[in-house]
């Protein structure tokens, strides 16, 4: 019986990482003056070292650029260190995902509206730090249902997501909260694309036989697309690129299935299919 | 073996209610004026029938009263007819709850805000119709989530709840909008009175054999305790006196649990609590 291999309907480049790429390009080109990136471009290495080749050159602190073109990724920074950059005299591309500002402008407005902001993500998580830069002292970053226990919850709580949360955590820490909070502002800040993209996921996953997943290891969104897909009981891979599948992986397996991180370009995506058409089965 | 009769920690009057009967008294003595209330003042049969003997007449409508007193039960009314009454040179006592008084002002404010209002209660209860009456044309009344199927949900969806809903029924439809709606703001308008006496029924149930709950066969906080006794397997009675009581009803049983309604008063728990007590085993 042949093989079959199948992509996701919604998987790669969301509509923030591709606005976030096509600006910076447009940076490199034509211009004199150097370009740093605040962090990788996006969570996605090979992708990186492209655009460091490009001239596109990733710095771990504002205090590493004195001079030049300041790009702010799209997952957004904090607001601190966005008027640290002004102040500096650097040109700065802003970047940041319009869904990202967004929740950074819904975060701002529930904290000076009087709410105690919850952030349903990840405190490490680059969009979550700048989001909360943008909140009051007794902001919450929750990523579970435990996370809130012992945790003061005002009687008027505001809670946001990190827009690559799975919807399913979001609510289930709603629901938390509203045992509890007398009035709850919500706002699903979850983007569409990544719950497309994450039921897309899901439903391919219930398909086949063993699942691709194709992304940064360090891309949090990529990670829980691969936290999805065995959630429902299929073997599921999380690779960075075509040369990390064996052929163990796919030994007596008919269907397979791919899908992709929002970082994740389509070549990728194509060389990840190639391979698994043509490895033996 | 003794047998047990326990009445549950918090159960009867709710402070509205008792408010309510205060003001109603306050008005039957020293004045000359006729007094009338909408519908039966509280739901509860005999205490509307000794009210009716000290001088208050309960009324189906307005069209009924053209002169004297007129007592707004705790339950509120619509806008449009506390307006009427006004209008008719009525003397108002506005008994409404201010639990209720709240509910109608956030309905009213967030409706004015732009938002969708969902009152989480039944239609056709008078606190339901009051609170209705203070919102846009859109506001929907809902009373389960199947209720929700089909309906249009605006993006923009504010959230309150009847002062005697449920809990577990609120935050279950609350989860179901938040799958559609962008921003949710919810507002947990069900009275502590009411989430105290259910916890206390719910516990006490647990710990008896059979569970007796006292209160109008026309109140739905009544209706509601009994329903959650029984969700949690234990043999259920609504009464509404202790002359419904009948021996089969405890034969047997060794530990019997008493509840009460919001409108219940304190003579007939402790009336029902003397007849389980005397009762043959």
């Amino acid at each position: 019986m042949k093989r079959s291999v199948q992509i996701a309907e919604q998987a790669g480049y969301c509509f923030g990482v591709r606005r976030a790429l096509d600006m910076v390009k447009e940076h490199l080109t034509g211009h004199d003056k150097r370009v740093y990136s605040l962090g990788p471009i996006i969570h996605n290495p090979q992708v990186v070292e492209e655009f460091r080749k490009r001239g596109l050159t990733p710095v771990e602190s504002l205090a590493s650029v004195s001079e030049g073109v300041l790009v702010i990724r799209s997952h957004g920074v904090e607001k601190e260190l966005l008027e640290e950059a002004h102040r500096k005299g650097l040109e700065v591309v802003d970047a940041t995902c319009p869904f990202v500002k967004n929740a950074q402008r819904l975060a701002r407005q529930l904290s000076e509206d009087g709410y105690q902001v919850l952030i349903v993500g990840e405190e490490a998580h680059p969009e979550v730090k700048g989001i909360l830069s943008y909140c009051g002292e007794n902001t919450l970053v929750v990523s579970s249902v435990e996370h809130l226990e012992g945790k003061a919850i005002s009687p008027k709580a505001g809670i946001l997501a990190q827009t690559t949360q799975s919807q399913e955590r979001f609510i289930k820490i709603v629901h938390a909260v509203l045992l509890v909070a007398y009035e709850c502002r919500v706002f699903n800040t979850i983007c569409n694309a990544t719950l497309a993209r994450q039921t897309a996921a899901v439903e391919l996953a219930g398909a086949v036989d063993v699942m691709f997943v194709i992304g940064g290891r360090n891309s949090a969104n990529t990670a829980r697309l691969a936290e999805l897909c065995r959630a429902g009981g299929t073997t599921t891979y999380h690779i960075e690129t075509a040369d990390e599948i064996m052929p163990e992986m796919v030994s007596g397996k008919q269907r397979i299935g791919i899908t992709a991180g929002a970082s994740t370009p389509s070549t990728h995506i194509e060389a990840v299919q190639k391979r698994l058409e043509q490895i033996d089965g």
